[in-house]
């Protein structure tokens, strides 16, 4: 982003640009009924447990498990494996907890070092664990999520642990008072919290390759990255080590690694699920999201956490209301359109292009949805408007801290980032946000021709990592541009996306297709990424690092 | 603002403040039902006119007029003076038009050289008011407002003239397509519009001296400025040339020349009016506001302008909804609590601090509403934090005709605030955005003590008009904060407020009194406003420069 060229661009096509529109500063959409197909209306007022079991009243039923035909090559344990798994008292969370946290110091260790977690406390994991299964036996789970093993990217206040947000400083200035508002949801579900993953150094970045923590690396290739920021989130989904994980996705960071660690990533519509106790990096553009083996597990996390604070204050805007998509009649979702944009399909790697078409032609064939072509003009203006806003929010919301930062102790591409980022004007963040109020105009134009934007999530797959960036960090523009391509919309307009593994390219690393709906839209997103899972579970790999915390031996 | 002290504040109470609080982009409040006393709910979908049949059903009876055995010592033509010599046949619209255009020519020519107006075109004055004439004739005039002569800041689009913003160059660039929102709604009443009122160069400064257009005089005293940057709409309406005028209030705009020229400066909540049609000078902090020589014909003009575009997009805000004051009953308004903080009635002139005071206490006496002490914190910062989001704003909505601006078309208070406009950064504008939401939260506090905060409108009177200014712009820190002092809420936090005259210094220069209401609470404002007026209307004078548009010769 700092290099000449982006500059040039920058002020062309931001600081110069001619804009009649008036800025649209936060992408809070006016709540809208969709009239979506197969959905159920939730309930206002109902607990993150109660909302848990209203998901899992939708999830397919279990005599739905083979979808035309295709049985899974591979499939990780998924949140209601867990469930059964302990209801039936076979297997306990303690067992599982001692396993996990076995798993956790060996991948943590050399020779494997694939650095998951930035902190992790195994007593903690245990404890959880103990008063999860005294609770089974007493007969008294208290959610499907009881038991079930969650890490949260560690941009997110959780106890015990401090939030470094992948920094060796920020929690020596700004200390973590208790748990944000997602994890205590999930904790009100019986969730055992695992450990902080590791990040991309503040999110500044796409490849998880973090100098004081350790470079992620790819479950399905170690040698390979994982992807970012939320690197870890997304790597101990892959590798087994739980079967779902928070992220934040300010500009792709959900979707990216998920895309190239072969797992579902979820970042809903702006403004579903509370921002409260997470790191202040962005305001407008950053969204809690989730990582997990398959949309079925995305989507009951989502039931937890998604809602407002219990103390909402008055909001000028009214609440929207919650519908749950009915995954036993997905097959009956019929007549979607799915927006191409036909020059999204042609810039990225072959095997990326090839795979995610053929998975758009299966969703045709099968379900007899259409594609129309769109057009999407101005991606590079948003792309650069959306990269100024991150960075004039990311400065104003750690200014106190940075301000005492001794730059030492900062990795260079972070370093190289906070000086672009604190070098735009007034001015131009308002001419951002004009150009924030002109996409959403063109978007809304798409969506009164389609019900989904669908691309390939990220223009490459995982690349390797260099043995000069573990120390440093690194900045790569070419192969971070391609994996940024197609993030922007989800986060500068705040609509909702979704990332569903749909292949390997050559290599057999992951490949990702993307779902951008409407705001609100939640419930046809899941509709249609389930359905694209139902046609790619034939072709699901195990990757190369991966843990079976279920196995009785 | 751009001397060393100005620069060091920012720095210091800005720039490096720490705040938690999210950043409040757009000072848009939820509408709440706020139960006011002696109102009237007014039907969402009526055009204009009906609103302004609507308000003067709700306007004191004749009966009334003498309130407290208080006799008006001098009044200015009211809009139903107007209406009423119009009905009766007495005065037609074309007499008055007649008398204007010679009173606008003799005042804008020397020796007066009073600079009021930058346009106004005799021949599209005289054939409005035929129109309206046989309106009259046939007994069908529009409403009350027909035929009534309304002056047009030079910052709201208004056929046939350009719209100069003061300048000797933005209209080269931008052209004038139509009449602002605000105008045509005045049309649609019949108004005759007479012109566009001079105004401070880009509303980037309050004293209302403009190089280029002349530095608009005081009719109380034509030695002494008009403040600003609505100085001409100001000056009109107390030099009787019409009853009301509109302005635009970005910071104390309209309210300062108001208090400066001895009449009634109304701002409403922000989002009252559409700002569509007004120069892109702000989009967050600036209100079309009305000037009028009385707070019932404010209202009557308030009544014809609120209301949201016809062509409203769906929003993500519900409509407010509109309440007007029944002003019969103002004396049954009861147990009114009037929020003074203590420091602005001593950083003031000694005859604003004791007339404002006197007339406070004349409230408390005659109508029994009790005063309670406030204070209001971090009030420096919540000013500099305003300057930099105005800055900001106007830098960006006139970035593409900047950049064609030859400087030496500029005067030179304006360069220096264009050069400081520029100069903020984006994390600078986010951090007062986040000053804005603290700031909210203090005013939310006095709100639940008192129904209004009331403060002297400006800490000075009119002071001279220096010869050395009158070529090239006059920048006065000292004067300029005095005037601005009080202003800040009102357009930082899009409260609504009113000005009225309450006396004289002992110069005879005009002293204003101002109130400050909860968002959306204009018809208590309004109450307010009515019954300090009928306690003052006993010490009004006339100005030294004044017409009398319906005498009969």
């Amino acid at each position: 982003m700092s290099n000449t060229r982006e500059c040039l661009q920058l002020l062309q096509l931001v600081t110069n640009a001619e804009l009649k529109e008036s800025p649209v500063y936060v992408p809070m959409h006016p709540f809208e009924e969709l009239n979506e197909q197969e959905v159920k209306h939730i309930d206002s007022g109902l607990s993150p447990s109660e909302q848990v079991q209203q998901a899992i009243n939708c999830l397919p039923l279990p005599s739905q498990k083979i979808v035309n035909g295709l049985k899974p090559s591979f499939r990780r344990w998924t949140i209601m494996d867990y469930s059964k798994a302990y209801s039936s008292g076979e297997i306990t969370p303690c067992m599982v907890a001692e396993q996990l946290v076995t798993a956790i110091r060996e991948s943590s260790s050399p020779p494997m070092d694939m650095a998951f977690f930035i902190n992790y406390d195994a007593e903690d994991i245990l404890r959880q664990a103990k008063e999860s299964t005294r609770r089974y036996e007493r007969g008294e789970p208290i959610s499907a999520l009881d038991g079930v093993p969650i890490a949260i990217k560690d941009e997110i206040d959780c106890r015990p642990y401090p939030t470094t947000g992948g920094t060796k400083w920020l929690h020596k200035f700004r200390s973590c008072k208790g748990d944000a508002c997602c994890v205590m949801r999930l904790r009100s579900c019986g969730a055992v919290i695992i450990g902080k993953t590791n990040m991309h150094e503040l999110g500044a970045g796409t490849s998880g390759i973090n100098p004081h923590y350790g470079a992620t690396r790819n479950p399905y290739n170690p040698g390979m990255i994982s992807g970012g920021s939320s690197s870890g989130s997304a790597a101990v989904v892959a590798a087994g080590l739980c079967p779902v994980a928070l992220g934040v996705d300010g500009g792709g960071s959900v979707r990216m690694p998920a895309a190239l660690c072969g797992v579902v990533g979820f970042k809903p519509t702006f403004g579903r699920v509370p921002h409260s106790g997470v790191l202040p990096l962005n305001w407008t553009v950053g969204m809690v999201g989730v990582l997990a083996g398959t949309i079925e597990d995305a989507f009951i996390v989502y039931a937890a956490i998604n809602g407002p604070l219990p103390s909402h204050e008055t909001s000028a805007i009214p609440l929207p209301k919650v519908y749950f998509p009915l995954l036993q009649s997905t097959n009956s979702v019929s007549n979607v359109i799915l927006a191409r944009y036909g020059e999204w399909f042609s810039d990225c790697g072959d095997d990326i292009r090839t795979c995610c078409s053929q998975a758009l032609h299966q969703l045709s064939e099968k379900f007899g949805w259409k594609t129309v072509d769109v057009t999407i003009p101005d991606i590079e203006s948003m792309r650069l408007a959306h990269y100024l806003t991150i960075g004039s929010e990311c400065t104003a919301g750690l200014s106190s801290y940075l301000e005492k930062l001794d730059n030492a102790e900062s990795g260079w591409d972070l370093r190289v980032a906070l000086c672009v980022y604190g070098s735009f004007s007034g001015e131009e963040y308002i001419k951002a946000q004009k150009l924030r109020s002109r996409q959403m105009q063109f978007h809304r134009n798409i969506f009164t021709k389609a019900d989904v934007i669908v691309t390939p999530t990220v223009g490459v797959t995982a690349y390797p990592i260099f043995d000069d960036a573990l120390k440093t960090g690194e900045l790569d523009y070419i192969n971070g541009a391609a994996l940024v391509r197609y993030q922007i919309a989800g986060n500068f307009l705040g609509l909702p996306a979704v990332t569903v593994p749909v292949g390997y390219d050559k290599n057999g690393l992951p490949i990702g297709l993307q779902f951008i709906g409407r705001p609100w839209s939640e419930p046809t997103l899941i509709h249609i990424a389930y359905a694209m899972q139902t046609l790619c579970v034939s072709k699901y790999r195990k990757p190369q690092v991966f843990y079976d915390l279920l196995q009785k031996d």
